[in-house]
C-alpha cells in the first residue's frame, strides 16, 4: 500500500481544508486579534517528539484548531491595525494553492517556461498599472522580478549597484574598497542589514538628515555627504530613497534626490515597499514623482496592501546587466540550450536563492479577479478610512496626530498634559498594551525624534468603517480610564 | 458591493481548485514531462495588458489549462528524473494552503507565537529523526530554522562564520580583510554565489582537490591550503563539506575535514541539501559521519526528497550567537516586550528577509501524515529503484555507470566506442535531447572531469518501478537508434 496521499484523498482533505479556511475567514472577527499566549505555551501543548506512524489528516486539522489557533495573531482580522496590512485575499490564496499543486520549480526558463513567462508578464502588467517607466520593462534594458521580500530585493539592488560602482570587479575581487550606502534615519532597517550582508558593514551606511516636520530626506545634506565621502576616497554606491517609510509613511523627494545621484553617478534605489502600489490611483501617483526619470531600481510589495498573500515583492531595475553581473553563475548541471542561446530569462540570476516557486500565479489571479478597478477601490477605501480617522483624532482634545498622513497609516499620541516626556511615552506604551491585550484591536508603535507615537495602519480586506470607529472609541475610552490612574489626575 | 472574494465564494472556488489539482495529480502522467514550447510562446498567448475590470475565477482556471499548461514542465510526473526530485505531496500542499489561508507573518514571535513555536518544534523533530546532534537544538546553544533554499541558508552560515572569524567586527566594519571560503570543484555553485554576495568575491573562494574516483574532497589538500592562506595573511573563514553533491551525490569525508577545521579554528558548514534527509534510515546514517562531532552548521532540503513542497530548507547551527550577531537589527517599530525580555526566538534574525510565511505548517503536516515510518519507506523506495537501475546499466554493454551511487541518483553514459571524447559528449547530449523532447521522460546532465554524464534522479512521489523500467527501455532504444546514425556504425 502506498504511503502517499492519493489524488482522491487529496480531493477529500483539500475540501476539508478549504471549508476550514472559509469558516475561518467568515468568523475571523470572533478571535482576539493578538494571541494571548505566553512564551512556550504552544510548544508545550504539542508532542515533544515526531510520530513514528502516520496519522489521519483530521488529527492535524483538529490540533490546528485546538492547539495552534490560540497562538495565532490574526493578521486578517478586521481590527488588525499593526505594522502594515499583510493582505491575504481569496484569489491570492487560490493562486498560491495552484502553485503548490503544480509543484514546479522555476529556477530556469527551461524548468517550466510558463513560470518565467507569466512572471515577466504580470510584473509588466503591474508596472503599467503603477505608471512605472518603460525603462523597467524587459523589452527595454530593464525588467521586473518577484522576490520574497523587500529586504531581499533591496539587497539585490545593492549588489547590482556595487557591481556598477566597482566597474564589474566586486563579484570577483570582493569588497576591497570603501563602498558607501546612503539612507536616512527613517529608512527601513533592511537597508542596513543589506549593507552588512554585502560586506560594507554598518560603517558603510551613511545617514542623511531629514526634514524634522515631514521626516523626508534632505537632498542638500545628501549632496554634502556624497561630496565629502568621494573626497575622502570612498566609492558612493547607492542611495535609498523611500516612498512611504515604515515608521510614518514619509515620502522622500525622489526627483531632487535623483538629481544629486545623477551628479555623482550613484545608483538610486527607491523603496516603496508599502506605498508603491497606491500609484494604481491617479490621484496618488505623485508619490512616484521622479521615479520615471531617475530610479535605477524600485521595489514594492503586493503582499502588503495589494491583496497578494506573503511572499510577493516586485523589484524592477532599469538596467538588468549589473544585476546579472553580480549574481549570475552557471554550473554545468544547469546548462541548457535556451539559456546558452540567450533567448530567455533565467530568474535564478535575479535573486539570492536558486530555486523559485511559481509565485506569478497568485499575482495573476489577483490582477484578474480584481481588475485595475477593484484594486483601486481597495486602496482608496484604506486611504479614506485613514483620513477620516485622522480627522477624528485631530478634533479630539488631548490627542495629537502626526502630519502628513497621505495613505492608510495614521500616527498619533495622547498629549498627557501633566507628564514629562519619558513618563508620557511610558503612558502611551501602557495604553497600547491595554488595547492590544484586550484582544479587540491591535496596533503598534514607533518613535519619532525620540518620542513614542502610536501607528494605526488601515487597509485590511475585512476592515470596514465600523471597525475603525470602534477602535477609535476604544482608544478614547482606555485613554480616559488610564488618565484617571495617572499622577496628574485629580482623582488619583 | 464588496470587490473582495467572500468566504462563500472562496469556499466554492477553493473546491474548484482542489478538484483541478486532484485531477491534475491523477493524470499528470498523461502530459509530456518537459514543456515543448518555444521561448515567448506562452507570453504571446496572453493579453499584453492588465484587465481594467475583474474577471470570474473560472476564466483564470480556464486560461491556466488552455494557455499555461503547455508551458509547464511537470516536476511531479512519475518520469521526471531531472535535477533532484522536488516533491509536492498532498499533506504538504494542504499545509501550505493552511499557511496562505491564515495569512500570518511570522517575523517576530509576537506577530504570531504559533508560527515561531511550531517551527522550533518541527525542526527539532526533524533533527531527532535524522539523528543530528543535541548541539543543534534551541535548548542547547544552537537551533534550527526554515529558510527558502539551501542557497540562502549557506549564505546565512557564511555570514555567521564571518562574524566569528572577524571577532564580531564584520557586521560593523565590513569585509576589511581577506576572508576565505573552502569548497571543492563539486560544491554547489550557491557557495560561490554566497561568497560574492557577502563581499568576499570569487577570489575568496579556494578550491580544494577531490579524489578523482569518488569526487570527495581531499582533507590533506584542505590542510595545505588552510596553512598556506593563513601564512599569507588571509583569514580562513568557512569550509563547506558536501554530503551528496548535486553533480553526482559524492560524499565528502566530514569527520576528516572537521578535524582539519578544528586545527585551524575554521567554521565547518555541511551542505546536505539533497542527501541529508536520507539519514532518516539507519542504514544510510553513515552519510552524516562526523557531523555530530564537527559541524558548526548543517543544511538539508525537505523540499527536495522529503515530500514538502518548495520552499522548505532547514538550517541548523550549533551556535546561534554569531548568526544573531551577523543578522540582528531591531528598529523601534519591531520592538516588543517578549523580544526585550529575551524569552523568545525572533526568526527574522536568522535569515536574510524580514517577513516570513508560516512554513512550519507544511513540514508539520508532512511529518504527521507520513510518520517516520512512511518517510523512511519513501526514501528507501527511491534508493532501491536507483540501485536496480544502476545494476541494469552496469550489465548493459555499451554503457558505463559512475560509482559510487549510494542514493537515488545514478550517473551514467553510453561508451560510443568509435567516437573521440568531444564527439562522444556531443552524442550523449544528443541522446538526452531526444529523450527529453520525446516528452515521455526527463533527465539532465553533468560533466565530470570534462566528460558529459547523464543524471537520472529517482524519488518522485508518483514514480514506480514501471516508470524506471520504461525509461531505461527508452534510453536503450534511443541509444541504439542514434548509434546507427553515427559515423562508426557499419550501416551509416
Amino acid at each position: 500500500m502506498s504511503v502517499h496521499m492519493s489524488p482522491e484523498e487529496f480531493r477529500r482533505h483539500g475540501k476539508q481544508v478549504v471549508d476550514w479556511i472559509a469558516d475561518y475567514l467568515a468568523c475571523v472577527e470572533s478571535y482576539p486579534v493578538m494571541s494571548q499566549v505566553k512564551p512556550g505555551e504552544i510548544r508545550r501543548a504539542l508532542p515533544s517528539g515526531p510520530p513514528e506512524r502516520g496519522e489521519p489528516f483530521e488529527a492535524v486539522l483538529s490540533d490546528l484548531g485546538r492547539v495552534l489557533m490560540p497562538g495565532v495573531t490574526h493578521w486578517q482580522h478586521p481590527s488588525f491595525f499593526g505594522y502594515f496590512p499583510s493582505n491575504a485575499s481569496g484569489p491570492a490564496i487560490l493562486g498560491d494553492l495552484l502553485s503548490s499543486g503544480l509543484g514546479v520549480q522555476g529556477m530556469s526558463w527551461v524548468t517550466s517556461p510558463a513560470c518565467t513567462e507569466l512572471e515577466t508578464l504580470v510584473v509588466d502588467w503591474l508596472a503599467e498599472l503603477l505608471a512605472l517607466p518603460a525603462r523597467f520593462r524587459t523589452d527595454a534594458a530593464g525588467g521586473g522580478v518577484i522576490q520574497d521580500s523587500a529586504s531581499s530585493a533591496s539587497l539585490v539592488a545593492l549588489l547590482a549597484a556595487l557591481h556598477r560602482a566597482g566597474d564589474g570587479r566586486v563579484a570577483d575581487e570582493g569588497v576591497t574598497r570603501r563602498y558607501t550606502l546612503y539612507v536616512s534615519s527613517q529608512t527601513h532597517s533592511s537597508l542596513e542589514k543589506a549593507a552588512r550582508i554585502a560586506g560594507l558593514g554598518s560603517v558603510g551606511v551613511r545617514a542623511v538628515r531629514v526634514d524634522p516636520r515631514t521626516l523626508a530626506m534632505d537632498p542638500g545634506h545628501l549632496r554634502t555627504l556624497l561630496a565629502e565621502d568621494a573626497a575622502a576616497g570612498a566609492v558612493p554606491t547607492m542611495v535609498c530613497a523611500t516612498v512611504g517609510t515604515t515608521s510614518t509613511t514619509a515620502v522622500d523627494p525622489v526627483a531632487a534626490i535623483g538629481e544629486v545621484c545623477r551628479e555623482h553617478g550613484v545608483w538610486l534605489h527607491v523603496d516603496a515597499a508599502y506605498a508603491g502600489v497606491a500609484a494604481l490611483c491617479p490621484e496618488l501617483r505623485w508619490l512616484n514623482d521622479g521615479v520615471a526619470e531617475y530610479a535605477d531600481s524600485y521595489v514594492t510589495n503586493p503582499h502588503k496592501w495589494l491583496l497578494t498573500n506573503f511572499d510577493c515583492t516586485v523589484l524592477w531595475t532599469a538596467d538588468r546587466a549589473p544585476l546579472l553581473g553580480a549574481l549570475s553563475i552557471l554550473p554545468e548541471y544547469l546548462k541548457n540550450t535556451a539559456t546558452s542561446v540567450g533567448s530567455v530569462i533565467d530568474y535564478r540570476d535575479w535573486q539570492v536563492p536558486l530555486g523559485r516557486r511559481f509565485r506569478a500565479l497568485k499575482l495573476w489571479t489577483v490582477l484578474r479577479w480584481y481588475g485595475a478597478e477593484g484594486l483601486r477601490a481597495h486602496i482608496r477605501k484604506g486611504v479614506e478610512l485613514a483620513q477620516e480617522l485622522a480627522s477624528w483624532i485631530a478634533a479630539e482634545p488631548g490627542f495629537e496626530v502626526r502630519e502628513p498622513h497621505p495613505l492608510g497609516l495614521v500616527c498619533f499620541r495622547p498629549v498627557w498634559q501633566e507628564l514629562d516626556a519619558a513618563d508620557a511615552d511610558r503612558a502611551t506604551m501602557r495604553l497600547m498594551e491595554l488595547l492590544n491585550t484586550s484582544g479587540s484591536m491591535y496596533l503598534t508603535h514607533t518613535r519619532v525624534d525620540g518620542r513614542v507615537e502610536l501607528r494605526m495602519a488601515i487597509g485590511g480586506v475585512a476592515t470596514e468603517r465600523r471597525h475603525v470607529e470602534r477602535a477609535w472609541e476604544q482608544i478614547r475610552w482606555e485613554h480616559a480610564a488610564l488618565s484617571r490612574t495617572l499622577p496628574g489626575d485629580p482623582e488619583h
